[in-house]
């Protein structure tokens, strides 16, 4: 049975491969996400949001995606457990915010680096539940919340219809894509830092070929006519 | 003490009769939300949802509630410890969406198994959370978020108002009656399969006969006037 | 390192001297925040909003902050553990909403009313945090969500932009700076008690200051312009 092999093998591995991943890398992740978040919220100019709401959207898309993986996977979330996460996610807000007219002459470095950020939140929530014992289809589920978590959050917070529910963003698709990959990998017994890896590559990949080459998945309405469906 | 008592039959009980729920029950509620809520996200064709879109709401009615259950009884998600549900609730969300037409037609159908779905889902949050040493009103608590957690997930999502908080629908008073009828039966002594089954019983009759006879609650702006209330 | 003395001194005085709040006091805080969303819903007349939907506001404003917290946490919410959490919320509710002519004429009684309570629950909300071992920034934002979170879950429920992130409320920051306190002097050896007594005191005129003569923080439109933060 493959699955009992992943769990013992990872809780050999595990601890001492993956659980150390560098605190630097989680925090820029969740640096760059505060970031693009308040660099969003900013241009809602019309909205009258005040700097506290900016940087706090700022905040929940920088941790919300990893604290929705922790409390799925019934852990306290990692922001809590630790006096590192608040202060980056606040500070890059704010740098977002204060920022905003240079970042937007870097948007291309920005949404390249958001497309890694996505890979590596998913990557890193995919692995810590194999690690956890979560067997491989939630683990899937688990890696892309993490990595589409924080910008689901900041929509509802800011009461806009959810982006990734629409028509020509391949997010989740992305982050789907990536961790299906690393779960297939580490079944087949591929080392868990090398299919992080590949699983980060391949997410951003996608989500930058559907920035670059407009791909998108077809729109539902196209589901009222039976022809596209006849030989799927 | 009645509340102790309860405990104490729970704990030999429980893990025998409460625990051995058939899956493929709990799927097949799964399975009648997910398909109710694509098909609901399906109809909206002017928000230019993506396919994606629509399965993801598919899969957060299905899944919605048994997850807002297991996040307040702090256990990992049932969908988080199992492969099947996200499948299943994928393929159901699919099903739906595809097959529109047909279900429109079969619309008697899915209202009456919905109804039965919100029995089901009551009758499994409210039981598990008894097992679970929740006392009574929290217990009902659990199971009402359990029935209706899905479709509240799904219109915070789509952005829409909260259907269940409006005029006209009695999904949560259908739960809560049939919930708190679980509750007396069990803290009486009598089997808590027999008390779910009537739970089942008078939440599906009771939503039923909201849509067969238009029952509703007052609408609250009838309480600007005193008399209404005068002899409550 | 203070971190560690500040954990040890909880584990040994906690137990005595902060989980022994009266269950009498939390309550009241539910139920004022219970009242306050239930007005706060009754007045959206406009919405049709049916009574059990009036009710469900008031209950999420009591108790969804205190939720918030547990899962943060990782436990199982007060409010779950508890029979008397729910009942408190729900006639608090309904009275707010029977009442609301009366209470409108009170209004000034129930602002300082909330001022208090989010003092209340922000001092709660960050002690629970310290108790636990959570560091002191996560303790910090642990309180602030705490006394916000009701108020933010309300304004989703009802489909309305959040209102603490719009210019001219100090909720969030009037949260913000009573436990900031309560944690600096907890880690200078305060008494909890005394410290948390001293957060809702600060809490509480920080946010009926606001009201009074109109603080708020300034808007993030003013951001466009250098000027402002040359010297910040």
């Amino acid at each position: 049975m493959p699955r009992r092999g992943i769990r013992s093998w990872f809780t050999v591995r595990v601890t001492t491969a993956l659980f150390t991943i560098p605190l630097w890398l989680d925090l820029t992740a969740v640096a760059v996400g505060a970031i693009q978040g308040a660099m969003f919220a900013a241009r809602l100019t019309e909205r009258r949001i005040d700097l506290l709401g900016v940087a706090l959207i700022g905040v929940i898309v920088g941790l919300g995606g990893g604290i929705l993986r922790d409390l799925l996977l019934n852990q306290r979330p990692a922001a809590i457990s630790d006096n590192w996460y608040l202060p980056v996610a606040t500070a890059a807000a704010l740098l977002g915010m204060l920022l905003l007219r240079v970042f937007t002459k870097l948007n291309g470095l920005i949404i390249a680096l958001d497309a890694v950020t996505i890979g590596l939140f998913g990557a890193i929530g995919t692995s810590k539940a194999l690690a956890y014992g979560v067997p491989e289809v939630p683990a899937v589920f688990v890696g892309v919340i993490s990595a589409v978590g924080g910008s689901i959050l900041r929509d509802v917070a800011l009461n806009l219809p959810i982006a990734l529910m629409h028509v020509g963003s391949l997010y989740a698709i992305a982050a789907t894509a990536g961790t299906v990959l690393l779960v297939v990998l580490v079944s087949l017994g591929v080392n868990v830092v090398v299919a992080a890896g590949l699983c980060v590559v391949v997410t951003t990949l996608t989500r930058l070929g559907s920035v670059r080459y407009g791909w998108s998945l077809p729109e539902q309405r196209a589901l009222g006519s039976w022809r596209v469906w006849r030989r799927a």
